[in-house]
């Protein structure tokens, strides 16, 4: 197993993909960004790195919220064209025909056709060089009715959710165990897994 | 297109699971973690979100380091339990039959058996709640050599990366699109995705 290296770059993969809707009923925007991730668990809190210069930041820097819109295979191409353009030149919401709603806390702008939308709070702005990184406590969780069954048990499953490596948009496929499955008794992995 | 409200959690979704390594040639471990990202591209930085009380919480803060191991679909078993285990009671590298490489700037130990790794040195450390988070900057990145082709070109999609979501590890499948595809020239399109 022979190893190469290679020079410090952002190789770690795959990471999440997800639209970030900011503002308030007047002024609004989407950016698609992969540099994101969860950073606490109580209270759970999410990072968003968003560079200086880039049009949302210093909306969502005044507003001190912003959403997190999860991508399903279904608007993977929107949330492309929403990482690609500006939102100084398009009103991204009009374009893509996405549908507005509003956070119950802090009234920031999230995306209806998105199956899950994180309402966050931001907590700390840490300056790192090319980024800032928004620290955003979550303060609401929306997600589609279709994706909890009759007694309101969520499956995620269901949102055929997109992951991003190297540049690369992909589908999630085989389900190759749960957290603790390495562990499990017989009878959990027959009934999680379907295994013998 | 109904939304269900939900208590505020960590339900950004996929996200990347990665073995954590840590220490020095006398001390060592592994944890296999979900919050991490990227977040700062020049240069880049990759966080990770530790509980004080882990026992691998005090080697990484002792050494400023850690190695980020990506996790592939064959390590995934040892990568959940390396979740699941404690380093205060196994050697985890003995334990999973991994082998230790060293990184080349901070010696932090890696695991051969991962595809990717990343060496990072610790640059700042944000206390959130019950995580603190590591900000590290990517001092060197090493692949294996079956993930370049011979002009040195790496191809990610070769190593089977593992992406997790809501507790359960999957596999990538279908790649959707790439990064611009929505505004992409046929001719793009066509050579990158076999799209007419």
């Amino acid at each position: 197993m022979e190893k190469i290296k290679f020079k410090p770059s952002t190789l770690l993969s795959p990471v999440p993909v997800v639209m970030v809707s900011m503002g308030d009923k007047n002024v609004s925007n989407i950016i698609t960004v992969a540099w994101v991730g969860t950073v606490n668990s109580e209270p759970p809190m999410i990072s968003i790195s968003v560079r200086r210069q880039r049009y949302s930041y210093d909306i969502i820097n005044k507003h001190k919220t912003f959403g997190v819109n999860l991508v399903s295979a279904d608007i993977v191409e929107k949330a492309d064209w929403c990482g690609v353009k500006s939102g100084k030149e398009y009103d991204k919401f009009k374009e893509c025909n996405f549908t507005k709603f509003y956070g119950d806390i802090t009234g920031v702008p999230l995306i209806k056709e998105s199956p899950v939308n994180v309402e966050c709070e931001v907590k700390e702005v840490v300056s790192l060089g090319s980024h800032d990184m928004f620290i955003g406590e979550v303060v609401a969780v929306y997600t589609n009715a279709s994706l909890s069954d009759n007694k309101g048990k969520l499956d995620l499953a269901k949102a055929n959710l997109v992951s991003y490596a190297h540049g690369e948009y992909y589908a999630l496929d085989e389900r190759l165990g749960f957290f603790g499955f390495s562990v499990a008794r017989e009878e959990v992995l027959r009934r999680r897994m379907g295994k013998e």
